[in-house]
């Protein structure tokens, strides 16, 4: 008989005491029941993980993952595939949004090679963790084999090994890869039991003929594959990018080791989503920091019971959208901890 | 002839060429068009106001106005009038959420008497300029004479000068006052012309049966009222409260100083319609922070043509909306100044 695998291990559990004492505290505060909205939430969710009455939050960790996509051959993207390594470089250097946001927020911050297609060993801030350089193109076969999938749910175990040892209080996952939300969105196919129709969108601006020809070719994939996505592992290892299944392993690893994530976009949703198949426990770890432009990710959100914190109609990826929740996360946790209470401040309660 | 009032005094004009030096930097930098979405739209009109190609916010500052209403009597409120004054003092002493939203912001803070109930003079913290101790009944009488809304309106204007003092590069107004939920139901009931059943809602907390009795008593009012509020300045003298007012000059002095406004929730958007009314170019210079749950909101809004930032189901007022959408300004101007462009990143552009 074979060990269980890592991703199998018990994820931590939430403090219900800590839980319990933050609410009592919120109810104290200076201001009426609720009257905060969901950064009342949000500061009751992280007492839960931090198992503390007063959460905060001082050292986020970013890392992204960035790899290639076979189906990309097929024209599904509005940028050639050459652009994956580029962007590789653009984070590298410190030019893309990702960078910029993170030095905004102080986050620590990395971008792994999972599978890109070129070499990007000449780019030292890179790290090194190529599966493949690419994935298959599924139009004609499954995107990786189960060792690959593996491998890279590993790579994100890795990433969220590193956080911790940095002192890391929250995990940002993001990624990069020409074609992904055409993988992203046969997974959420597969993962809500519904037709690609539904689900597929421009991506990073595909016009209107572009995105039917990247639904039919999608759907032609889902029934040559049909029969090798009835479990998540099977969808993951047949349609999804490496990165997705790096993310996908990074949320399962913090969940283990009591690490809250803030999830990104559609992207990084599916592979939250395909963690959460994989492991139900993971999902008291996620905090959802944007709904994406994407069409999907109404839809996997709904599935996730998730309710992101901004809509502001991005649509690119990189983690972008949960490093600009993420001082949103710092506000709740502040009110929470610093508002005087009724009591001590001397203001009278309601219908008093 | 008298002379013109100072609110009817010009206000700065966006720069039109800032603005297109923006959008075409915009264009260049390494993401796909559009793929920040609003944060995109933030940082052009930040251009456009500020007159230059990549803004920057490093200075807030915020006034929050405080008032009483004589309409508190009639029970309006969930809570007791008394808690305008005691909330003065939290405040003060820094317990408030605005005080903790606006430390962690980095934000100058003051709070205004501008027609508190009791003295506030004990508190060496607050500005005093208390127009009159709170309005009278607006079931009963007008809220105010029109010396008493002059005054208030200079107030604000008051309020904006010390923050240009102060070097400010945005302006948050925020407000309190128990039944100002009252007053600016009325309010938006006029300026848009509908029923107040239309607009009135919970304000800090009224279960329905207040709501209802609410809803009543302020159509009592418009019927009493409604030959004095054929005009902007009759309306919010009959209507409104000081803090309300206070407001309104406030904004009406930052877009003729050329100083951007983030707007607050629903109190603040009424006071921000208040100023649209009696000067058309404030428009410009109004960003709008949050969506309040309160149910009028949505509908001022509109009125507006604004998209707020944010939609936490926040209701507190204060400037706390405002201030939580604050990051995002500054991520938007960062994102704007500091990413790389296709060419400098050496990253293809779409259909290459």
């Amino acid at each position: 008989m074979q060990p269980s695998p890592w991703w199998q291990a018990p994820t931590q559990a939430p403090s219900q005491d800590a839980l319990a004492a933050a609410t009592q505290r919120q109810s104290q505060l200076t201001k009426p029941a609720g009257a905060l909205g969901e950064l009342e939430q949000i500061a009751l969710q992280l007492a839960s993980l931090q198992g503390r009455e007063c959460p905060t939050l001082q050292r986020p960790w970013i890392s992204i993952f960035a790899a290639d996509h076979g189906i990309a051959a097929a024209g599904v993207s509005a940028y050639p595939q050459a652009v994956t390594a580029q962007m590789v470089a653009n984070f590298a250097h410190g030019g893309a949004a990702i960078c910029v946001l993170a030095r905004q927020i102080g986050a620590a911050f990395e971008v792994v090679d999972v599978g890109v297609l070129s070499s990007t060993a000449a780019l030292p801030e890179v790290v090194q963790a190529k599966v493949a350089p690419g994935t298959a193109n599924l139009l004609e076969a499954p995107a990786m084999t189960e060792d690959q999938c593996l491998a890279a749910l590993a790579v994100g175990q890795a990433a969220v090994a590193r956080a911790l040892a940095h002192g890391a209080d929250i995990f940002i996952g993001g990624e990069m890869g020409i074609g992904n939300t055409s993988s992203a969105s046969a997974l959420a196919t597969i993962f809500l039991n519904t037709e690609v129709v539904q689900l597929v969108g421009p991506g990073t601006g595909l016009d209107a003929a572009g995105v039917i020809r990247k639904a039919s070719l999608l759907s032609q994939a889902l029934q040559l594959h049909a029969a090798r996505c009835h479990t998540p592992l099977g969808a993951l290892t047949t349609l999804g990018g490496f990165e997705i299944a790096a993310l996908c392993g990074a949320y399962i690893a913090a969940a283990q080791a009591g690490l809250p994530v803030l999830v990104d976009g559609l992207i990084s949703s599916v592979a939250a989503l395909a963690a959460c198949r994989l492991h139900a426990g993971v999902r008291d770890w996620l905090i959802f920091g944007h709904q994406s432009a994407e069409p999907a990710h109404v839809r996997v959100l709904a599935e996730l019971d998730a309710r992101p914190l901004l809509q502001l109609g991005m649509r690119l990826g990189e983690g972008s959208g949960a490093a600009s929740a993420y001082p949103l996360l710092q506000l709740a946790c502040a009110l929470h901890g610093q508002m005087a209470t009724f009591a001590s401040a001397g203001v009278s309660t309601r219908d008093a």
